[in-house]
């Protein structure tokens, strides 16, 4: 089942076709590629070239979604599905999503001297970021049935709905009942840089995921009253600014002191934001993460009294909006420990941890069982042109994800355990 | 020399007029009366109506300050300047500057059946506030010969230089020396709201201004990390707006423990400033002022220390860009006693005070002794239109005007001090 290819030939053709794709982009000089856009098309076809060898059936959903099935020694087989997403950012990198796409494809040619006791599909999901209409994983909502008729009304900058988006790029809205998963889905795998810092920091190459942390976003405002800066004695303020920064403060300190906590305050707006002008006015982002929703809860239950009492002590008022509450969700404990073991015999220590991000693993969760394969990310550095990763990690990932297959195949427990999910 | 009307019918009419010269304003439904506009040309020949029957003769300099001048017992006798500015900031109060120039007006009413052994010109300045060309002042700086070709080639938003405003107002720029003062001029006296809480905070009607503070403006900018909200763990951040957060705390705490001091953080930027993303960057504006150019020299050197000690502990940079750093003006110590005597006789207990504000009397104070008399101003609420000042207190302060005038008149050490200052 070894590849007969050198294994770092296979990693450096998944680096350079991630960077093949990076060039069907609707910006130049830079990577953007949003749901439907003619650029996907593009990448679809290119990707569906380089598989076409391989015996499989490749086909785009009625949201867009690209999915390639390599089919299993028999034919009323159960389906792996490994994926991620193919849509970007503006000023993406190469590898966010796409990086997930190409591995899987590495599998397939790892692979494609044998069969399977099931049939892989290979996903690449066509929004995930949320760029065109505000609202992310359109893609594998439609794989969970959750695309209802408010969503599809949605409009982007330009008035397009979707469901004329979804007409647009030459597919048909009746048909997304069709992109669901069917009851023969045995779990859905995904690779993904890791997006963050971490695994470069304790020297590892790839993470398994244990959950995707649950996800509070606030909207604060602190109301004071705006004054002239140079007239209004010090004691005489009500600083809405000042009142701001020391919220800001608590919420950091008290992140710090919280195991697995990860608190930030990213967006600030002072009104009326002048040198001159004691701030009477000052808006504020929160996003607070945690793996645990009651932990999470009680950090922003704690933020919300803070900015009570600074706002109650320097006579301002403050209010908050609740723009976000979005629970933790937990990886498939089987396959957890599988992905751990095929880290192992991929010679890495596996290291466990919790994605701060969202993922289209965490929609599918909904529906299979699932599981995440985190990539070191270079400097911790995402959503931008050095988005980078190495290539020996890259091998590690495919090694990984040769041995997990080996696992699962060879794993009756599994078919018989997800069968009865 | 007391004006045979009722006080308080005087003091009525002055509000009046001030309300009746808001209504010449470039915006429907708001005050806004910029330089040169066609709206100070209206409330010129407004303000020239009401006084034209007390035998003043009344111009318009060739930077559009209106100078009334009110001749003295004698021909060849010296003048004491009064007056203010006529120009206002967008959305603006009826009484921010205005005033001062209509106090003037009533004070010549209140005198109108004597001279005095000086003349005196009221003089209603063309620009204080700015906000047309970006630069204060252009109205005063006339009269004390600081109006260079740099500054009178700068433009407005449509393009228009400083030049070609005054010609296109109907004045000759070629004649901008003959706005300067002569060395006739015995003083200067302005009337202004005090644009703060302090006279309302200690229940007197008017301060006596012993100084207009020295004025630091510095733009900080903290450069961290951008990186993303979810997956970078509380200690591998460089967060640039909780560093920035750090540094309002420390320059608010260390402005109220300093006597006088006042400094403010007005603006802030963090960028990419989106929620769900680490500030990489935040641009804040620090504006400190004190009487004392030694201290407030001394507190930005500590603002700049924090901010470095801050930037490094994060591991962060700071950097700075000095955008302002004004001397504080001292008013003329004889005028300043004749103004506190003066509101004694009104029957108020006089209160000295430092101005945060920038004001004409800061750029007369250059040339000619000057002074300035603060009216308490309601909630200390200015450049609104919810600025207003209590008749009673304009009535205390035409009071004093008229105290102050017949203090002068009978000072020979005033003329004599004057005249070889």
């Amino acid at each position: 089942m070894q590849a007969s290819r050198d294994k770092r030939d296979c990693a450096s053709e998944v680096i350079a076709r991630c960077q093949t794709l990076a060039r069907f982009s609707e910006d130049t000089g830079s990577l953007r590629r949003t749901f439907l856009s003619p650029p996907m098309r593009e990448c679809q076809r290119e990707i569906a070239g380089w598989v076409a060898h391989l015996g499989v059936t490749s086909r785009v959903d009625a949201v867009g979604n690209l999915r390639i099935v390599y089919p299993a020694a028999q034919l009323d087989a159960p389906r792996l599905l490994i994926g991620s997403h193919l849509d970007t950012v503006p000023n993406a990198g190469a590898y966010d999503g796409v990086l997930g796409v190409v591995l899987a494809l590495a599998l397939l040619s790892a692979i494609h001297d044998r069969k399977l006791p099931f049939a892989i599909e290979v996903v690449g999901f066509s929004e995930e970021e949320g760029v065109r209409f505000g609202t992310p994983f359109i893609g594998s909502r439609a794989l969970v049935s959750n695309l209802d008729e408010e969503l599809l009304s949605r409009q982007d900058a330009r008035g397009i709905s979707i469901r004329d988006a979804i007409a647009d790029f030459g597919l048909n809205p009746a048909e997304i009942s069709q992109a669901a998963m069917h009851e023969d889905v045995l779990g859905y795998i995904e690779f993904h840089i890791e997006q963050g810092p971490v695994l470069e920091n304790v020297n590892r190459p790839l993470g398994v995921v244990e959950a995707i942390a649950g996800q509070s976003r606030v909207e604060f405002t602190f109301v004071g009253q705006a004054n002239h800066a140079g007239t209004t004695p010090m004691n005489l303020r009500h600083d809405a600014l000042a009142a701001a920064a020391e919220w800001i403060g608590t919420v950091e300190s008290h992140a710090q002191n919280t195991s697995g906590l990860v608190a930030t305050v990213g967006a600030i707006q002072a009104n009326p934001g002048a040198g001159n002008v004691i701030a009477g006015e000052t808006r504020l982002s929160l996003d607070v993460r945690h793996r645990s929703d009651e932990e999470r809860k009680r950090a922003v239950d704690y933020f919300v009294r803070q900015a009570e009492d600074i706002a109650t002590r320097r006579g301002l008022k403050a209010k908050r909006n609740v723009l976000m509450d979005q629970l933790a969700v937990q990886m498939d404990p089987f396959l957890v420990k599988q992905v751990e073991h095929a880290i192992g015999q991929a010679r890495c220590e596996p290291y466990r941890m919790v994605s701060g991000a969202g993922h289209d693993a965490m929609i599918l969760a909904g529906k299979v069982p699932s599981a995440m394969i985190f990539l070191r990310t270079p400097g911790g550095i995402s959503h931008h042109p050095a988005e980078s990763v190495e290539v020996g990690d890259v091998e590690k990932a495919i090694e990984c994800g040769v041995h997990l297959l080996e696992q699962l195949a060879s794993s009756s427990e599994f078919q018989r355990k997800t069968k009865h999910a």
